[in-house]
Parts: C-alpha cells; sequence; structure tokens
C-alpha cells in the first residue's frame, strides 16, 4: 500500500559499527536480506523498510553494548518483540540496527504472594499465563496478538480485559531500561504504590521504544476469579447496544469485559465460524467474581439490556460456550478480510468519553456508509474505544485515499469530544499528525524536549512518535 | 527541629521581578512577612523558610504570567495548596515566589455520565465530594489532610481507599500545566486510556512541583457502591494482623480499605476518642459493594481473621458505627502525639511488597523498642504501606537523631525487600538521599536529565526531589 512515509535521509551503517557488533555478537548478528526484510515489516499496512542488521539480544547487557555502539556511531537502534506492532512503529525508516529480544524469553521471578511477575522484554502474553497457571492468578492485558510483553509496554497496550484490570500503563510495576547511553537503569520497585520521583515507569510506558529500551517488566497478576460467566445479546440499532453499554459502566457493574460487534462484523463472523448469531449489533459480555457476585452483576446487565430492547439475551456458564464466544470475538479481524476478497484491512483506534462513545460511533458509521466502504467495526466500548476495520484495495490509492478521509474525519470528531487519536495501538508512523492535533504543538514540544534530552543523538527509533 | 537542609545559596530576588510582579497582581501579590511566613512552612519537622513574595492566582493564565516574569529573571517559584505536605516540599530554602493557588476553588466541569470531574488545582478533596454528592459519585482518594487535588496530583496522593481505587497516579486523567517557558499545555484528554505519545500526565503528577505547575486536575470519581460495611478485630501480634491481610489480599477479595493500628496508638486512640477498644494490633475493614457481595466480602475475611487468631471481630453496618471507627482512624495522628508531652511526630512512609509487611513492620517495631522511642504504627496495609509515627523531642538532638537512624534502617530495609521509601508522601527535602539509595544513581540521571530540559533555569521548586 502506498501510504507517505516521512522524506527522510537513510542514515548509512558505518563499516565500525557494523565490525564492532560482529565481535560482540558474533553468529547472533545477521545482515542477511531475509533476516533484515522480516523484521522491517508489522502488521500495518505499511510497505516494509528494513534495517541494517539484526542482533539477537540474549540479555540486558546484550542491549547495553549494542545500544552503546550505536550511541558512538549515531546509528539507529529498534527493538523488536514479535513484529505485531499495527502502525508501522518497527519499519527502519532510517536504516538502522533492529535488536530483536524475542530469545530474551525468560520468567526473571514469580511472586504469587505479591501478585507480581517479573519477564525479559521477550516473553509472550500468553507465555506469561503458561508460566503462572500453577499460581492460581493470571495476566489479563489481552491484545489481539500474542504480542511480547516489551512490546505491549513500549505500546501502552491493553484489550478486552482493560474495562476492569486497566492497561499496561496500571499493570507495569516496574522495568529495566537501557538508556542512549547504554546505561542499565530499573524503574520503580515491586511495592504496589510509591511517591519516590519521577514516574519513569509510565514514561517509557508507551515511548514506543524512541526513549530507551525496555529489557525487563514487573508485571501486576491477579487471582482467578472464584467464578466467571459469559453473556450474549442483540440489539436492532447501534445506539441500544451502546447506550446498554454506558448505562452499565455508569452505574459501576464491574463487568471484566464487555465488547461491541456491529452487524458487519456479526455476518462475517457467522460466516466465518460457522455461528448463527442475528446479524445485529451484538454486545459480548463477560463477568468476574463469586458465583453469586457475576451472578448478580448479569442480573443487572440483562435488566439494562432489556430496557433498552435487548434481543434473545443468553448466558454462557460453560467454559466450552464461552470460549467459543470469545474465540469469535477474536477472530473477528480475519473474519472481517473475507468479506472483501482481495483487500487489506486499515484498523482504526479511538477513544472517547464513554457518554460520547454512541455518537462518535453513529456519526462514523454513517460517514463509512455514505463512502461506501466495505467495514466492520468491533470496540473494547467499556472503555470508550472502538475499531473500524476498513476493506480496501492496496492497489487503489483512491481506495485508500476514502479510507485514510474516513479515519481522519473520525479522529478529528473523536478529539472534538475530548478523546484520543489512539486507545491502545500507539502513535508509530502512522498518527503522528493526530498526536499534535490532540495535544497541540506546546505540549508536544514537551514530548520533544524530552526526547532531545534522552536520546541527543536521536538513535532510538528515530522517526516515530514525534518529528524530531 | 534541627534537621540538617541543603546548604545552598538563597537567591537575591531582582527589584524588576518584583516589580513586573505587582503590575501585574496589585494587591494579590503580599511580601508582607507574616504572609511569607505562612507560605514557607508544612507539616513536616523542618523550621519554615519563606518565599519573597506570595502571588494569589485567579486563574491558570495568572500562573503563566507569574511563571514567565520569574523565568525570566531566573528566580524560583512554589506552587502552594494547603501547605499539608509533609517532608518539606514548600520550603523556600532557596528564596523565590510562593504562588498560592487556593483561591483557584472553580469546579471547571463535572461530567457525571463520563465518570469525571476537572477541577482547579486549589479544590481540596473534601470540596470535590461535597460538589459532586448529588451526581451519587464520590472521589475516594484521601490523604489525612484535606490537601488540594493540585497537591495532591503534585505528590502522588493516596489514602485508605488506595488498596481498591488506586492512587492520584491512577486517578488522574489530564492536567492543565504550565511550563518554565509560561506556557500552558494539557496533558491527556477525558478518555479513559490513551496509547498517545509521552504520558505526560503521569510525568508531572508526582513531580512536586519542580517540573511544571499544575493548575487544572481532571480526575476519575466513581459511584457511590449500592452498600457499605465495615469491621474491626484485634490480635495477639502484629504478625497474626498482618498475615490476615496478606491473606486476604493475596485472595484476590476487593476490600475497599483495610487499616492497621498498632497496640500504642489503640491507646492513644482510647484515650483521645474514649473508646474501649483492646489494646492490641487492630484492624480495620472497610467493604464496598452490593448488599450480598459486602456480606460475601466481610464473611471472608472473618474466617481468614479467625484463622489468624482474631480477637472480637465486629461488624458495622450503621453508618453511624462505621463513622465512629473511621473517624478514631483519622484521629490517630492526634492522638499519638498525647502519648508524649511536648514532642513532635517524625512520620515515617516505607512501602513493600505485600509478602515482606511482616517482616519489615516487625523488624522496624523491634528496633523502636530497643531504641525506647515513644511511637505508634498505622499504615494502609492492604497496600504493604505503613506509617511510623516517632515522638520525638524537638529540642533534643539526640533524641531527633536516634529516630531519623531508626528511619534510615527501616528505608534501607524496605528498599532491600524491593519497596520504596515513600508510598504517598513523596521525596520533599528529607528523602533526597532515600531516592538515589533506592533508584540507583544512573536513574536518577535520567530524573535529572529531564529536570534540566524541562526547567533550565531550575526555578520550579529547586532543591526538592533531586540535587541539580
Amino acid at each position: 500500500m502506498n501510504h507517505p512515509i516521512p522524506t527522510v535521509l537513510r542514515r548509512e551503517m558505518p563499516a565500525a559499527l557494523l565490525a564492532g557488533l560482529q565481535a560482540r555478537f558474533g553468529d547472533r548478528l545477521s545482515t542477511s536480506q531475509a533476516m533484515c526484510e522480516h523484521h522491517g515489516r508489522d502488521e500495518s499496512s505499511y510497505d516494509p523498510m528494513w534495517p541494517d542488521a539484526v542482533v539477537f539480544a540474549h540479555s540486558t547487557e546484550d542491549v547495553a553494548a549494542a545500544v552503546a555502539l550505536c550511541n558512538e556511531y549515531r546509528f539507529p537502534v529498534i527493538p523488536y518483540g514479535t513484529g505485531t506492532s499495527l502502525e508501522g512503529h518497527i519499519l527502519a525508516i532510517q536504516g538502522g540496527v533492529s535488536i530483536d529480544l524475542s530469545q530474551m524469553n525468560q520468567v526473571v521471578s514469580v511472586n504469587a504472594e505479591d501478585l507480581t511477575v517479573t519477564v525479559q522484554s521477550g516473553v509472550t502474553r500468553k507465555q506469561v499465563n503458561l508460566e503462572i497457571k500453577d499460581t492460581g492468578l493470571f495476566f489479563p492485558i489481552d491484545p489481539g496478538a500474542d504480542a511480547s510483553i516489551g512490546g505491549m509496554a513500549a505500546t501502552r497496550a491493553s484489550g478486552t480485559n482493560a474495562v476492569r484490570y486497566g492497561t499496561m500503563r496500571e499493570n507495569v510495576l516496574a522495568l529495566t531500561v537501557v538508556t542512549a547511553e547504554g546505561k542499565i537503569i530499573r524503574t520503580g520497585t515491586r511495592a504496589k504504590k510509591s511517591s519516590a520521583g519521577y514516574d519513569l515507569t509510565r514514561l517509557y510506558v508507551g515511548s514506543e521504544g524512541t526513549l530507551g529500551i525496555i529489557t525487563e517488566v514487573t508485571l501486576r497478576i491477579y487471582p482467578q476469579p472464584e467464578a466467571i460467566s459469559a453473556a450474549v445479546c442483540s440489539f436492532s440499532d447501534i445506539a441500544s447496544a451502546v447506550n446498554t453499554v454506558i448505562q452499565t459502566i455508569q452505574m459501576g457493574v464491574p463487568v471484566a469485559r464487555v465488547e461491541f460487534v456491529d452487524e458487519n462484523s456479526v455476518r462475517a463472523l457467522n460466516k466465518h465460524d460457522k455461528l448463527t448469531l442475528p446479524e445485529k449489533p451484538l454486545l459480548l459480555f463477560e463477568f468476574h467474581g463469586t458465583e453469586h457476585g457475576v451472578t448478580e452483576q448479569a442480573e443487572v446487565v440483562q435488566q439494562i439490556a432489556d430496557e433498552h430492547g435487548a434481543i434473545g439475551f443468553e448466558w454462557a456458564t460453560r467454559p466450552e460456550d464461552r470460549t467459543r464466544l470469545w474465540q469469535a470475538r477474536h477472530n473477528a479481524y480475519f473474519a472481517l478480510l473475507q468479506l472483501r476478497a482481495g483487500s487489506r484491512a486499515i484498523s482504526t483506534d479511538c477513544c472517547v468519553p464513554i457518554s460520547r462513545l454512541a455518537d462518535c460511533l453513529l456519526q462514523t458509521k454513517a460517514d463509512l456508509e455514505h463512502e461506501n466502504i466495505v467495514h466492520g467495526i468491533i470496540g473494547h466500548v467499556g472503555d470508550g474505544n472502538f475499531h473500524v476495520q476498513m476493506l480496501v484495495d492496496p492497489n487503489d490509492p483512491a481506495d485508500v485515499a476514502r479510507a485514510e478521509a474516513v479515519n481522519e474525519r473520525m479522529v478529528t470528531r473523536a478529539i472534538a469530544m475530548q478523546g484520543t487519536c489512539t486507545g491502545e495501538h500507539g502513535v508509530g508512523l502512522h498518527k503522528i499528525g493526530f498526536l499534535v492535533q490532540e495535544h497541540g504543538e506546546d505540549a508536544i514540544d514537551v514530548m520533544r524536549t524530552i526526547k532531545h534530552a534522552l536520546d541527543p543523538h536521536n538513535i532510538f527509533n528515530p522517526g516515530k512518535v514525534i518529528r524530531w
């Protein structure tokens, strides 16, 4: 696809830097075309832009050594986890060394009694849950992909459980970070709260590799709830579905998950997963608590849903039924792609105060229909966050431009409603302009001042988040 | 008392700056001794160090104008809310202009449907709750004092409800901040989550006036629970009380508050509040939820407490009984002071991972007893946070030094247990050295780099948090 990428000079990799990396990393350094190409693409619709070399790190010290060398030669370094970012985060637009953290996949310590776990950055979210399974605890943050924890921290990721458990912002307690000078720092402790100085943890969370490289992460984990139940119901229109959610949140019902699936996405899912859901706007709920507590929550929600004309409110308490429903939700992205053969998806990510959710969704839907764009909308609506998947022909610039224009109008709308251009995907390359629109030039200047101070030679993932 | 204050040059206030401020603020500028003295003391045990002038701001623009002038003349500015900080935060150790925000006490907007409220920095936490009372919502963060919201944000404050609702870190959605150049920025939006760029909100939260001046704060607020109940029980020893808490947290019981009161504090409270509590270690619980939910929580906690030998587990569901118990908890500080006539309290604030809480508390208790220091211990133990109040004779340097030595050993112990030197009071003047011990020189260097970048002339509350 032909997204515009900022025109920048691709820097030349100094031979001495390559030699220094070779001396330090031996066969853990690769400059093969295949390897570089693999590390120059993510799940965005950008064409790949590959790095000059890939280093496979096994330790924080490895990362520190590679960064120190790159800093000496003023050459870009880009951390790489699983390559599942969505906004072009890892593209080597100025060239650079990709530091692959996927082999830093050790759990450093499980502190079940404190509800914390410390992992290396390359550990994925599913691996965390496998490793702590026997403790009766779990890690709730679940972006679509089985992303690395380091990558999730770097993009401030969230997912379906965020409405109850928060995002990476709330669930990262401490980090190990490599600075531009190649120094290793620890931000935060394992204490649940602290007023000890500047909150470096949350400065690096969401910094997308532009301020330092995260090599270890201490996470909060949670007791598995005594009981879980799920519910599903359909509505004749989007407004009724969304208003059900708004009222549920406003009443303080502690739902663990509440997901919206529009009628297009339901149609796609029925086809893809051989389901027979009514092809109308749908809500999926999950409740966590005691046996009695989840029943109580579901009853309140059913009552609210009924008041908004819910159709076929169904509970699913059996694990297999719950899994089937949630699996379907997770398949929505791939199911949707099949609605238009040969298409690629442009995925949006705005988030608004919940009282504005129905307005924002409905106005966006009208725009999509007016523009005749094949699309589906799914959303973490309990947080006011939703994604439009617009299916475009990657070889038709006019088609792509039309979709981008809808996105731009939607983001402008969300910002006017005191919302944000990205609820969980991050800025990467794609939202640099929107970020300015959202925060204003003066706040962006503060961000830029921090970037310049912590990365004076602009080696950390240059060209992402903010313009130098 | 004779705490050591870092030896720094008191800067001379330029006459042109004074004239500029007078021209801009007229009778909202004061240089009277009484006014300056009042703005140069907090609730720490430091002797006051007063500013050269006090400006009463009525708007963000007022603050911006004052800051721009001070920046032009490289002269310190210190924000002032209610003067209730505990670590010398607002002492004008290099002289300066105190910007009093207490008249910026307007609620900017209540967005009940989004569970947010935006207030000027001078609004106090009790005022927030008064202003939103009719909405059925409440703001849970409750440090001991009726502090200003701006001050609470600046010190990353918390209190008794943090175990369930989080601290200012989790409950500030966005800020209006005046930068060193006198620019006004807005950090964040009213969306519940966002991945849009560096988390400036959380960088300013806890920065103690050293990076900018917070003039408006958007807070999360919560539906008042359908039901509230409280419980109280005593234990024969500290370990049993603390282990009850540890197990409660580990089981995921969503307690709203759980406070520990040691036997000395109980004795003081009995005297002060004419109560007849057993003079043993005590736990106070509060449960929020549905009618059935709070009963369920209380039953689980009672069972855990019983297993640890709880004495006299009592429920208090009547509001007046609950209020009496919690009022007593809030009076603990003043009650304790009466245990030693003419004394002042040195208050500590460490916070450890909850599994280390019993160890940390017991070792500290042993040290206090060994040193024969009159003291009480109270704690937000659900978060692993506790305060020792050591009653010292302010005129006896040896007495003060002995107490400081106990504190130092305790902080060292807490840091070794992967905890923090301050759970909620902040760094101010008192904990600058401990901060280095906790984070290490390299992480402090990152903080210092940020300070230098955002406040190049060191005008914002100089000499606090980190050494220049």
